[in-house]
């Protein structure tokens, strides 16, 4: 910024931007300055659920919380480092893509065929540029080809194998079916084909499981992205929210979320929209703004789940209405954690209720 | 409504609901009456683009408006007779996409392989359900397997075979490549690829011909509906905004919105649900939300197209950005009209410019 040099300097220090001002030959001049010590923060999830102490065992619990660890430090070494919150996101992602814990990339669920098709979706808050992917089946992290629809392709979605095309010709990493199978999943699909020719209906943990990861950088950019195998047994290319830009995934310059949960009614809900649309136009706190969704018109329509989201200042709330939600979380102050069930307690819990 | 008796009977007449009231030992009850007069509105489009008087003929224009009127009558027909919103928008798009004149159903572009692939969306604003395909190529009107993925599945969103699948299960008609296939499309396609070898930018008017609507019925539900072919030489399997429910088609009680224009901004700005979360949380008229959207964020960003767009009232806005936008509306008053070009009067231009 330049400007005539004014009568009295001010410093305005805000957290996130130190400036620097010289008062020269009658002439001002700001700078940014990239303060090494500038706040950023992350939070993820794995997906939320009908999440019982009594439905994992010791061993699994501990190797989720191990996951999510690992999720949280790739995308805080690459924040640490003054990386964009894309960066962060993709690398927080993709971790859990990676584990077979988690219904996304590795481990993700079957569809009615016994196929896996995968979806994903991320958007920059700082420029709204956006990429999806939907039905692919042979992207070892659809969150990268995701992210190359963003970045490499005019479009902000591609769905198939036309999306397949583009990943080869892109050289995304592609990975043979039999890498995503997890032999715990192809149990709940013939689970889930048993109780479909008994007539039952579906435990409403099937639709559960997606991953997400919202985060601000150094330099004030809010990113968010989802990612998942969708819902298990689904059929007639089935497409939930997590690829659907406003519903699973949205960011702009004051708000990013990314959700997980029953999609149909997280589309029909712009959930992801609808939360960041109250804090531009309502002007509600980002506590207020997600919670209403969430806790209120979520249940209310019917559908259950919940979301990660973070406002411009970093500050974070999960709210989700099931009885558990995979989540992590790094907070401006530096305070960090993972949870699983309702009534541990995390950052939301401290921060407001 | 029973109350006690009022020492004083006031009779409130609003345009939609017609109140037979009585009071009788001391009680007083009041019933809505279904009135033959309570109005209903409709508004269509086929498109925006870059529209100029000399770039169709005066017997295309002709049968432009022809068509343009064709799917007014057919969602005229329903509302007139009490049928509801989701049954008037079906009707209108259906009338546009058996048109050879737009770009959806029968008319539609190629892909830059040469095949048609045709996305579709409808919401209900009654109920906020909404069903969406995206890649069909085998059935003759997307927007009635939209409407059966909201009414006969569990499901938003379906895609590709699967999506043809579902349709051959439920009785969908369906149609042969050929019957897609319009001369004038193919030749669209040829030069697209042309100016592709020659390394030439597309002319933006490859972006449009969705066709969509948006009605209130008798008894105030809101519903919108769009359908289209999508981009000329797409690739990749490219979804614009047209089945994406925020983006391309939104509806609730106060609103409802269909979008036709460059999509990859559609999604970004969530133009749809943007419209209708001003109006519910900033508290903005119809009007002013639909301008702001679509003639300062939209361009702000890059992108152009426009909208049509009703408030709980019938209200009508219908702004576009681009040189002209193909839409006809009916509104609360019963006046009708059809337009293509920005510079006719239409009943925006009369109401608010």
């Amino acid at each position: 910024m330049v400007g005539v040099c004014p009568d009295r300097l001010e410093t305005t220090v805000n957290p996130r931007h130190l400036y620097l001002s010289l008062c020269a030959a009658g002439l001002f001049l700001a700078m940014p300055v990239m303060a090494a010590d500038q706040p950023y923060a992350l939070v993820i999830h794995g997906g939320a659920g009908t999440l019982t102490r009594d439905a994992i065992t010791d061993e699994v619990d501990a190797a989720i919380r191990a996951d999510l660890n690992r999720s949280l430090d790739a995308g805080q070494a690459v924040l640490e480092a003054g990386g964009s919150s894309v960066d962060a996101v993709v690398a927080a992602v993709k971790t859990l893509e990676d584990s077979p814990y988690f219904n996304a990339g590795k481990g993700a669920v079957f569809t009615h065929e016994g196929r896996n098709e995968l979806d994903a979706s991320i958007m920059d808050g700082r420029t709204r540029s956006a990429g999806a992917v939907a039905g692919v089946r042979t992207v070892r992290n659809p969150i990268d080809l995701a992210r190359a629809v963003m970045e490499q392709s005019p479009h902000v979605m591609l769905i198939g194998e036309g999306a397949e095309r583009f990943a080869r010709e892109r050289g995304i990493a592609a990975a043979e079916p039999a890498y995503f199978r997890t032999e715990q999943r192809w149990q709940q699909l013939q689970q889930a084909l048993e109780r479909e020719r008994a007539q039952a209906s579906l435990p409403s943990s099937s639709y559960f499981g997606t991953v997400g990861a919202v985060a601000l950088d150094r330099s004030g950019g809010l990113a968010a992205a989802t990612s998942t195998g969708g819902m298990v047994n689904k059929r007639w290319g089935r497409v939930g929210d997590a690829p659907i830009i406003g519903a699973g995934t949205f960011a702009d310059a004051g708000c990013g979320v990314s959700a997980t949960g029953w999609g149909e009614y997280f589309i029909r809900l712009n959930v992801a929209h609808d939360i960041c649309a109250r804090m531009k136009y309502a002007k509600q706190p980002l506590a207020e703004a997600a919670d209403a969704v969430v806790l209120e018109d979520l249940p209310a329509l019917g559908g259950d789940g919940g979301v990660i989201s973070m406002d411009a200042n970093g500050g974070i709330r999960m709210p989700f209405n099931t009885r558990g939600m995979y989540r992590g979380w790094i907070t401006v102050e530096g305070e960090r954690g993972v949870a699983i069930f309702a009534d541990e307690a995390d950052v939301d819990a401290r921060l407001s209720r």
